[in-house]
């Protein structure tokens, strides 16, 4: 039942002690880079002044910001012939970002990732279609070494390709994905297509949603349509990538691994920490890496954290689903908008389709949200009264989550590109935002 | 010098003793699965016919066709729990074929990259960039696990986006690249637009090209324009992927590791065995493979064999550049023309291109052959005059190497589409072929 059983379900008291530890050798370690070690100089703090885990409000934050200005080697705490691999974000807007492993960094973000899969109850005899992109993207190879730790035949499907993708499905008898939610809501209407009955001529039973935020409606559907148990999947490439934070079969939140990551949730206004259940924004510290320790980072997505026991037994606090980026809001109207509570009401009408659009326009200086839905193909083929009546009733529920009244369009399925990779579900067509 | 010296310079007769023990535990092993065990019952043979190495002759090939016809589990040997890795064709064309790999099988594969790259001086202090796509592919994930084994630090780069691939070369001072022969061309003309020398602005030493047969004048070209020395990678999918074949320092041909592959070239017509130096088809026969051994398989790839001993001190055979597929060979006018024929004809004349495409169409009843040429963007500025002598000049080297006219079109730099992946040299419109 548990992949490292005396660390996922360590007492509390002793996890605590064990993070003290750890931190303070992260704290001397990161020491060792050039960056921080300036950081740590200007802040007038050294490990020293860490005597109990909650000393780690006297560090300094570290944010997206920092590991630009230390891009390349700023960060690096090993020689460099000692680092195995790095992952580079983009870089195509704005300064690119790295993170560098070592061959320990590697082995330990492999554990972390099986530890996840086991808990969800991936074996050996499990056959896993990683679909999506490899190379650059963390998720691709951190779910790919998690499986062949695991000893599970890994198809390395790679992204795109639906009808090849179904069709491995089939032949090899598939009882795992790995996915990106847009692209798993995207199948939904190839399964459609080509007379694929999911529920009956596949032996799916789990699928891993990670990448991108997405509401429990979006899984209850993907679940629905599949008939399988759909995880969410939570990390990011400035930790390893996948594997910080994942869920059990209870499905109440995202047990974050303590014994890697020290969690804090704060309000990213004033900095200081919420309270348990509060919503604020993610700040990580990582407890075992070993080519570039971060320390406090600041990953700014937002969601809560529960201390309450779980019914699995494990020890490890839980995440509560991620409600976005701070960096996704938008504001229409002088209102704050996530995409994810257009995406909740959204996907919470089973007359709507697997594809959306969020559109911003200024129409006489005036703000306008347009959202373009597509209809479920069944639905489409009715009459008009009825597309009409099932606008009406977006437009409600849309209003009464945002408290403004958007613009709805409903559209044919299939109409909307499909997004190679994390969907893009907002397009800010403003002159000024 | 050597990864594994005992291996790599084991002499003859040892190695021809270690061929004969593995290859009975091969032939034990292939007879577990369902089709080696009606072929050999059909073809009357088992593991005490083999006495000697010779008698492998008595063993039935295996063809592509085979591999389709036992598709999915009709070759694998082991349960398939003990299974942790799929590649599978793409089956677009066709009916798809897999290959199935235990922990063990991988292990192997990325300790036979490890070799062949140590072999050309890569150590762990490299920078590697492995500039192929990862996935189905077994080029990416083949050399991804080598450049691991080796210790050197991997940037997973994947295919395309050119920009960015130079941005990281000269952020994180790559000094290997893993590149497909077709994109290397393509990339020095993106060199150029970016005002990058890779002679002076970048560390490039070693460059490997696979995943395409390619002529010599390519390789010298790309080691010209890099400052590198290019080794030449063979493999296929049906055996692990890359790491069957490499070039060594000498460039003389590529060593084929006889411990893990029985090598045959055979008159594809007749069947018979060709004598050393003597162009044929390449037939391998698996010697360390777990999950599905393979025996005899006919590669379809034409080459010839060399016995005679290697400067650098390794005693395993070497094979001549691969010609290309028997696939790919296209008839016009009665004569029988390889792309790479006319590639080795372009690459070597300096005014030419980095792209180039030969298209078939039939006229008036009779095949023309048409290849379209890049022309080096300096040269391509200048007279008209100069352009028409340079397409005699062209026609001219085409005529004496295929026997017959073919008509030359000259275009712009970058004017032919680059490919996504492997390229497309030949494009035939003909009703009938
Ligand atoms: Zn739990
Ligand atoms: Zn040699």
């Amino acid at each position: 039942m548990y992949w490292q059983k005396d660390i996922e379900t360590m007492p509390i008291s002793a996890l605590q002690a064990l993070q003290l530890q750890r931190l303070k050798e992260m704290v001397r370690r990161a020491s060792t880079s050039s960056y921080y070690q300036q950081l740590f100089q200007e802040h007038g703090v050294t490990v020293e002044d860490l005597q109990q885990i909650d000393d780690i409000h006297k560090l300094p934050f570290t944010t997206k910001q920092d590991l630009r200005n230390g891009y390349p080697y700023g960060f690096l705490t090993v020689p460099k012939d000692e680092v195995v691999r790095l992952h580079s974000s983009s870089g195509t807007t704005g300064q690119a970002t790295v993170v560098f492993h070592t061959t320990h960094d590697i082995q330990d973000w492999a554990n972390l990732m099986a530890r996840c899969m086991y808990m969800t109850g991936a074996r050996k005899s499990d056959v896993f279609q990683n679909m999506t992109g490899y190379g650059m993207f963390t998720g691709g190879l951190g779910f790919h070494y998690g499986a062949e730790r695991l000893g599970a035949l890994t198809v390395p499907a790679g992204s795109g390709n639906s009808k090849r993708q179904i069709r491995f499905m089939k032949d090899f008898g598939t009882t795992i994905l790995h996915i990106i939610p847009s692209y798993a809501l995207h199948l939904l209407s190839v399964f459609e297509e080509e007379g694929v009955d999911p529920k009956t001529d596949l032996c799916l039973k789990t699928v891993y949603l990670g990448a991108e935020p997405h509401s429990e409606h979006t899984r209850r559907r993907i679940e629905g349509a599949l008939g399988v148990k759909a995880y969410n999947s939570y990390g990011l490439s400035e930790m390893y990538g996948p594997g910080v934070a994942f869920e059990c079969p209870e499905q109440q939140g995202l047990h974050i691994w303590e014994d890697s990551y020290f969690v804090e949730i704060i309000d990213p206004q004033t900095l200081k920490p919420v309270s348990d259940g509060e919503e604020g924004e993610l700040v990580l510290t990582t407890l075992t890496r070993e080519a570039m320790p971060l320390i406090r980072y600041r990953t700014r997505d937002l969601t809560s954290v529960c201390s309450e026991p779980c019914a699995c037994g494990r020890t490890h606090k839980r995440l509560s689903r991620i409600k976005g980026r701070s960096d996704d809001m938008f504001i229409v109207k002088g209102v704050n908008v996530f995409p994810m509570q257009v995406e909740t009401v959204l996907m919470s009408i089973p007359e709507v389709g697997t594809n959306y659009v969020i559109e911003l326009d200024t129409e006489e200086e005036i703000d306008v949200m347009t959202v373009k839905v597509e209809v479920q193909s069944d639905f489409f083929l009715g009459d008009v009264k009825g597309l009409k009546a099932l606008q009406q009733k977006i437009t409600a529920a849309l209003r009464s989550e945002v408290l403004f009244t958007p613009r709805v369009t409903l559209v044919e399925p299939d109409s909307i590109p499909e997004a190679q990779g994390k969907a893009v579900r907002v397009i800010d067509h403003r002159q000024q935002h």
